[in-house]
């Protein structure tokens, strides 16, 4: 294979033409081969197959620095510098990441899990080079998804002022996960099906040098009318507004064009936007068909590619709970940010067309649409990840609580997220909402407490609801319980009490049946029940299990709340006080002493 | 007076043409009397007189919504809607906020201190009038400086495409609080230099109308020359662009021309920009002047214009202690989210140019960009406001620590400001920043703990740091203590121990001139020094006084590392856990317990 002799990315520039596209075929052959093995993201790193190689044989990394937003199509990247071997441990606890990591590797610029952070990343990269005299080029790799969150235009804005020869790749294959959408996607669409800019512009000038000469007064009108059109090609798109050079678009996958491009956009003495068209999914059948069902996958079968059926999961029984209840309450809307499928509305979406809302990257944004929507007397409801939300924490302060507007957060992948790591771990969420007044918060470990919490946000609670779940399957119990804001359960005698929320309920019973403890466990999490803290006071031993940062978490509330009581026992919390790598939900609960085994250790260590 | 006889904004529309102009003149007067007296925001509200009388015109309130943009400029709509008389009771504890507020008035359609939230919103309130089939019209005010922000971007790219006749007044003074930076400020300044679009438009067709008819082939081009230009002036704009009509530039000081475009904009069956040319100050000369010290501005002289000298600040002291650092340390820069005079750092602009970056209203960019340059090697300092950093949560997190990048965040107006109100009161900082791993973070009392703490975080600390310091002066000890992470205080013999940080030393102090205890104060407050740990575990009684939120702030930190000790004494927080209204910092201090007497009789209270 010609892709084992890659060892590191300067050996493809020693390629020719024929043995370039030869690489790109294995590339993409390597590539469906390790991601129906491991999962990952396999559609967005289809359509980068061609770039990426392009990048790699004009820019000399480490020396220059290559940007990647949302690092999810990295992969192509991480095969070509030295890391093919380590594919198989895509994902997985101790392989590598499924993002661009610098702690990785030294060919890795900046990481990215978030999107439409890469031209501000980008720009202090650039500008730290210019100040330090230290030549190179700096590449920022950017998504059509990414287009449509605030923190790109910051930096666009910001970046086309400046005199750096920044080089914004904006990868367009009309896709984020979901279909794109809003007025950017649309003027997008738009540029797209003109012909190449370059050819344009050289095309439009010898037109222009022929118009026939009859008469000054025409002379003068021609001259006023070629000023025109000279205005109207060389600054028409959004992107030279703001001080970019604007090239393309060009086909993403024609390689020569792309090593064109890439070289004129090398030699300008400002920011250039480079404006390409991929296919995502290109090269692999199923995935060009479904791209989104091939964005982010698990394993799969080569030859079909069909999945394994998937287990039921809270984001489907949230979308099929809120149809419900959107049927009978016409205040009820739904909001996501470009995740319509991956949170459950993709029912709700064709159901209730009009109280449907995908306004893109943009989760700033859809909290404080959404805290206009609930003062013009509707019921929002927006379906986020929990680690997408951080990016709205000062919009649920300033647009939704302060006027204690009724905004409903349904947070989906609260807690460890599992193999997509650090970047997309949902553990911050009851930390930061906690301190915010206005706020109530539930924590379902079952599909009946979704249910039930949802109502209870709808009917009975003012203000911003949280509700957030786990990604996957509801928690196993052997007795169904019936919904309530919180249960004592095991061992009624006991002086020691297990205290915990969530999915966390899970490991506790399985640990209780080695300990026969008293457990405390709660599913409204903020405001905590009175009558639950007095429960939990009066015992000897507390010990709280938190799948979630310990500072400004549930379990310190909990403390301050029984040491007010008079409490004098033994307290321990056992919670997230780093971030938390990529492995198995199961490795990284093991490792953070929260699983089954961890809970007795803990408990009949201190015994 | 006219003034006097507006007790509703409908009254407004009864005014002929000559009324309507005696009565701006009237507000711009009373706004100048009343603002020298309470202070406040002046020059923005001057700017926005004839705007404010038009839209009173021209919609029906409260059934028309108008939504504004960072909510300063709302003092003539209040002056119009009932609030004329209170008007000398704004920002002032019990009295009118000096931001629109729902709960404050019908007219109020949302709040606003934070910049950029109008489209989001209004788009919000006009998707939910649409749904509930409620007409009347939404109409968002912006100022050009709010459109450097990501969430407008966000907003205006969501709006685009609906069919809402959602109308966006662009209130372009060329000034946000300082200049305005970026290219979309060089964009506007583009744009506004054109001659009115609409009459534009009727010209070119007038022009295009009468080419002369010389030869078939002549027709033919000047047939696609006519579609090029009609092209090029009718989606000639970014708003245009993104799906919104596209009305102005126009004197927005011209009553007649306000009007006449309101009514044109009414008519549209989309989404309008109305973009409107203003000057920052209009009418009152010193402010012209110098719109930047009138844009927040204390109780100043009408004549002169002049203000009282203001005290020494921990924004200026900032300012000067950073410049000497940058003046032997060449990876030094600056960072500021347009608030260049606020932040102490007009000087270090002009003396290390290339090192300073004003990235407009973007404080998740800021955050971003300045992990860019830290990965490149350079230390940057991003000064800011605490309830602005809200913005850059995620930033934080995902850009800054969780690649373990040295970025000095310079926390500005950290606890209560005073009379901005709780839009604005800088008492969420320590909560967020607490649960992020790889941060550390200082709060200094003094000047001289503030240049200790920044020669620390750029030579001994790894990772972000957090320099958290209050508006004003610094706290004036009796004796000066030699700058450290922490001090013992007081009576070392007792056994009851007051734990504070920052400011709220003066008023600890102050309260143990009647209770003479022991005192563990803190500079550095994360993490928390382990020997001060285990000296306030061996006292009997504990109080904490924390001038921020409660929920994940540093005396529940400090809470839960005493009794991991075995503390078990009585333990007490005094801390905040609602939003907190406008008023004088030391009011706001005295209602939340936090002032010498609310000290003094928890403690004597309990004792």
């Amino acid at each position: 294979m010609l892709l084992d002799t890659i060892k590191k990315p300067d050996d493809i520039k020693k390629l020719d033409e024929k043995q370039t596209e030869q690489l790109c075929k294995e590339l993409r052959e390597e590539l469906v081969k390790t991601v129906s093995k491991t999962g990952g993201h396999l559609a967005s790193n289809l359509g980068a197959v061609e770039l990426t190689v392009a990048l790699h044989k004009n820019f000399n990394l480490p020396k220059d620095k290559i940007v990647f937003d949302v690092g999810h199509q990295c992969y192509i990247h991480k095969m070509l510098t030295g890391r093919l071997d380590k594919m198989e441990t895509l994902r997985q606890m101790g392989g590598i990441s499924g993002f661009p990591r610098p702690d990785e590797s030294e060919y890795d610029a900046f990481i990215a899990g978030h999107a439409s952070n890469s031209v501000s990343a980008a720009f202090g990269i650039s500008e730290a080079k210019r100040e330090k005299k230290d030549n190179g080029y700096v590449v920022a790799v950017v998504g059509d998804g990414a287009i449509s969150g605030g923190l790109i235009y910051e930096g666009l804005n910001n970046a086309g002022r400046s005199k750096d020869n920044l080089i914004v790749v904006l990868n367009d294959n009309k896709m984020s996960i979901s279909k794109n959408v809003g007025a950017m996607s649309r003027y997008l669409a738009k540029v797209r099906s003109r012909s190449s800019y370059h050819r344009f512009k050289v095309g439009t000038e010898k037109v222009l040098g022929h118009i026939p000469f009859i008469g000054r007064k025409l002379v003068r009108f021609a001259v006023k009318i070629k000023k025109a059109l000279k205005g109207m090609f060389y600054t028409s798109t959004i992107f030279e507004d703001l001080g970019f050079v604007y090239l393309g678009p060009i086909d993403g996958h024609n390689l020569k064009k792309l090593d064109y491009m890439i070289k004129l956009a090398k030699n300008e003495q400002k920011p250039v936007l480079l404006h390409i068209n991929t296919v995502k999914g290109k090269g692999y059948h199923p995935a060009e068909k479904t791209p989104n069902v091939f964005h982010g996958i698990g394993s799969f079968d080569i030859e079909t590619g069909e999945t394994a059926d998937s287990l039921p999961n809270f984001s489907d029984e949230f979308g099929k709970a809120l149809l419900g209840f959107a049927e009978n309450d016409k205040r009820i809307c739904a909001i996501t940010a470009a995740m319509k499928e991956s949170t459950g509305l993709e029912e709700f979406s064709k159901q209730f067309k009009s109280r449907f809302y995908d306004v893109g990257i943009a989760e700033g944004h859809a909290v404080t649409f959404a805290s206009g929507l609930a003062s013009g007397g509707m019921i929002p409801f927006f379906a986020v990840y929990s680690t997408f939300l951080q990016r709205a924490y000062d919009m649920i302060i300033h647009d939704a609580a302060l006027q204690n507007l009724k905004v409903i957060l349904a947070i989906d992948r609260a807690g460890i997220v599992g193999a997509d790591g650090e970047t997309h771990q949902g553990v911050f969420d009851v930390s930061f909402l906690n301190a915010i007044p206005n706020v109530t918060i539930y924590s379902p470990a079952t599909f009946a407490e979704l249910r039930f919490d949802m109502k209870k946000a709808i009917y009975n609670e003012n203000g911003v609801v949280a509700i957030r779940y786990p990604r996957g399957n509801e928690v196993m119990l052997k007795n169904e319980l019936k919904p309530a804001d919180y249960y004592v359960l095991g061992n009624k005698k006991s002086d020691t009490v297990i205290v915990s929320y969530g999915r966390e309920i899970g490991e506790v019973l399985k640990a209780n049946e080695t300990l026969n403890v008293k457990i405390v466990h709660f599913n409204k999490i903020k405001p905590i029940d009175k009558n639950a803290i007095l429960e939990i006071a009066k015992a000897k031993k507390v010990y709280v299990f938190e799948e979630g940062m310990k500072s400004g978490g549930f379990a310190q509330t909990i403390a301050e709340k029984i040491f007010e009581k008079g409490f004098s026992g033994v307290f321990s919390i056992t919670a997230i006080e780093k971030f938390v790598a990529h492995s198995t939900v199961a490795q990284a609960l093991e490792k953070l002493s929260l699983d089954a085994n961890g809970i007795i250790n803990k408990i009949k260590g201190e015994a």
